[in-house]
């Protein structure tokens, strides 16, 4: 029999905390009084058991749970939902990290290109890599093409929508991915490098996916995502179905959850398949500290079994004048995301952009 | 121009908060600096505006934004984005309430049967009706439709899947599924009354929509789904591919966030077509309180445009002996819950079973 082993956060008094692990073990498994099951084999092989109870202080606890990989059905919504489905809802829980048996690590797969992937399609095998997003949404489609050929004569190497690009109606998906694609390509062959553009994919699975279609036939290789804001369900599909798109992961609607982000976004997408993974970095709009930003970009790096390292991608507020210190703290596998900060440059955008691009590209 | 109306709870000084309040704005529409966003169409269309500011402490105010309904697209996908997408990486946010214009009502549309269609097929007019899960996962097909047949011969209405039960090798859908809606079509057969059986769909979106085609050729006409588990997109977009199921939501992964159970449970899930809102009852495994179960059932109940009320469904390790407070605290118009502690009757499953269902029929 396999186990995925759980890790959680309980906020438990000493006293009190191995009754209360037992009852997390049974609202994660079979969600009823134990002395109710009365099949042994039940009890023996779908019961999740508590594996170990550390003390971290005298409120909180540490937690590990077996739960049976068999009631998962080797499937990501109900792996999911077996993880923190019901627990979700109980506030003195929070979900620390996740140990998986090999059947699940080759049920999901990881990234289907991850670093190496990204690099080869950038052309850049050693240096770090940029990345920067169209915005703001409202722009027309020929306004976030001609915005898409700056950034990408610039020198940067990615460019992606912003994540609240979607299909609205001043700015229809179809016509604006193909513009920037367009506008993508002309850069291209104007600096003689690639460039690398990634449209924002949102809306029911049905929606994304012919997006997909269509984004294939256009020539585009990268698309954005949010696992957490489409479903996690339908971001495994989506890459399973899609394997050639190199996909960057987006954490939106993501940190809504006592789920800690250095699993989530660093180790959890990873396994669902993210080439890359978005996450705010330290010192921005968002509250991360910098040890949980190492740990996030550990998580997306370190080598795992057979699944590829994802590209960690620090974003969020970062100005031009913090790549020195990025690249310093991530070193060279990382992606630098600055948006926002190009953008306020206003007439000097073209400069700033190139500005950024040759920070990373000289850091060597 | 059209905008939703976002309520937020923030944590901020009465010194900070207009601050903080414009900061949201940008990081829920534009997502950049103002003084970058050059054009004024966009600053008059787009950017999010700071509706309201009001004082609950000197810690916490709510604040209300006004977004720009064109930034959704009219998808749920997008508009969930807006809302608490990237705010949700944001500690010191929470998600309290939001109002929809108009065309976003009409988009969604609500349950397409709610509480009047769910009592058409109970043929239940006016009294509560009541519900149980079959458990514990692990149980054979065969297991499961025999405790299928014996709720639903004891007068239970709906008889759901246990939401972890999936697709599980133990169980497989179409084995268990078909035995369970047998089972409660004998069980209906030998009552004269209607027993209805709701599986529990769970997986990526291509898995649950072959499942549902499936249920639907074996006369199953009712679903469990848990949106947040799922995906809000592939839940809208599963109402509206199969508008002919009543569907009850369940609440796994949704409390993970902080989103108001009232909104998430009692309003969103009822716009986007969940004609029984699961959710847990105060005084159970959870740890809601008399309040939120109240305004989560109002808000589901309530009159609202032309959307159908919701039936909410109180649950969580309810036992027996409360169906009269239950009763008493939410009124007729409420469909009891009640799984574990049926099953902890052990042999007198049956018996317990019948007086759960005679408790609730004979409340008149």
């Amino acid at each position: 029999m396999a186990w995925v082993s759980a890790t959680y956060l309980l906020e438990s008094r000493a006293d009190e905390v191995h009754k209360r692990a037992a009852a997390l073990a049974l609202e994660q498994s079979v969600e009823m009084p134990l002395e109710a099951v009365a099949d042994p084999k039940i009890r023996d092989s779908i019961v999740a058991r508590v594996a170990s109870i550390e003390a971290l202080d005298s409120q909180r606890h540490r937690v590990t749970l077996q739960l049976a990989t068999a009631t998962t059905g080797e499937d990501v919504t109900q792996l999911t939902n077996m993880l923190f489905g019901n627990c979700s809802l109980q506030d003195d829980v929070a979900l620390e990290d996740v140990a998986f048996p090999p059947e699940l690590l080759e049920r999901f797969g990881g990234p289907r290109h991850g670093i190496s992937g990204l690099r080869a399609l950038a052309q850049a095998p050693e240096r770090a890599l940029t990345c920067t997003a169209l915005k703001p949404q409202g722009s027309s489609p020929q306004a976030l093409a001609q915005l898409c050929e700056t950034f990408g004569r610039a020198g940067i190497d990615v460019i992606k929508d912003d994540h609240g690009i979607a299909d609205q109606a001043y700015a229809p998906f179809a016509e604006r991915a193909r513009a920037c694609q367009a506008a993508a390509e002309r850069a291209s062959q104007s600096t003689g490098r690639p460039v690398i553009y990634a449209p924002s994919l949102v809306g029911s699975p049905r929606r994304i996916f012919e997006q997909a279609e269509r984004a294939r036939e256009w020539g585009i290789r990268a698309v954005l995502l949010a696992p957490m804001l489409i479903g996690l369900g339908t971001f495994a599909e989506f890459v399973t179905t899609f394997p050639d798109f190199i996909v960057l992961a987006h954490p939106a609607l993501g940190g809504a959850t006592r789920i800690s982000p250095v699993w989530l976004f660093g180790k959890f997408f990873r396994l669902l398949g993210a080439d890359a993974t978005i996450y705010p970095n330290y010192g921005g709009r968002f509250a991360y500290s910098a040890d949980v930003c190492r740990a996030l970009a550990h998580a997306a790096r370190e080598p795992w079994d057979s699944i590829r390292p994802a590209m960690p991608v620090p974003a969020g507020g970062m100005p031009v004048e913090r790549v020195p210190e990025m690249l310093e703290f991530y070193g060279r596998d990382v992606m630098l995301l600055i948006g926002g900060s190009l953008l306020a440059a206003g007439d000097r955008l073209a400069e700033r952009s190139r500005s950024f691009a040759r920070a990373v590209v000289q850091d060597v």
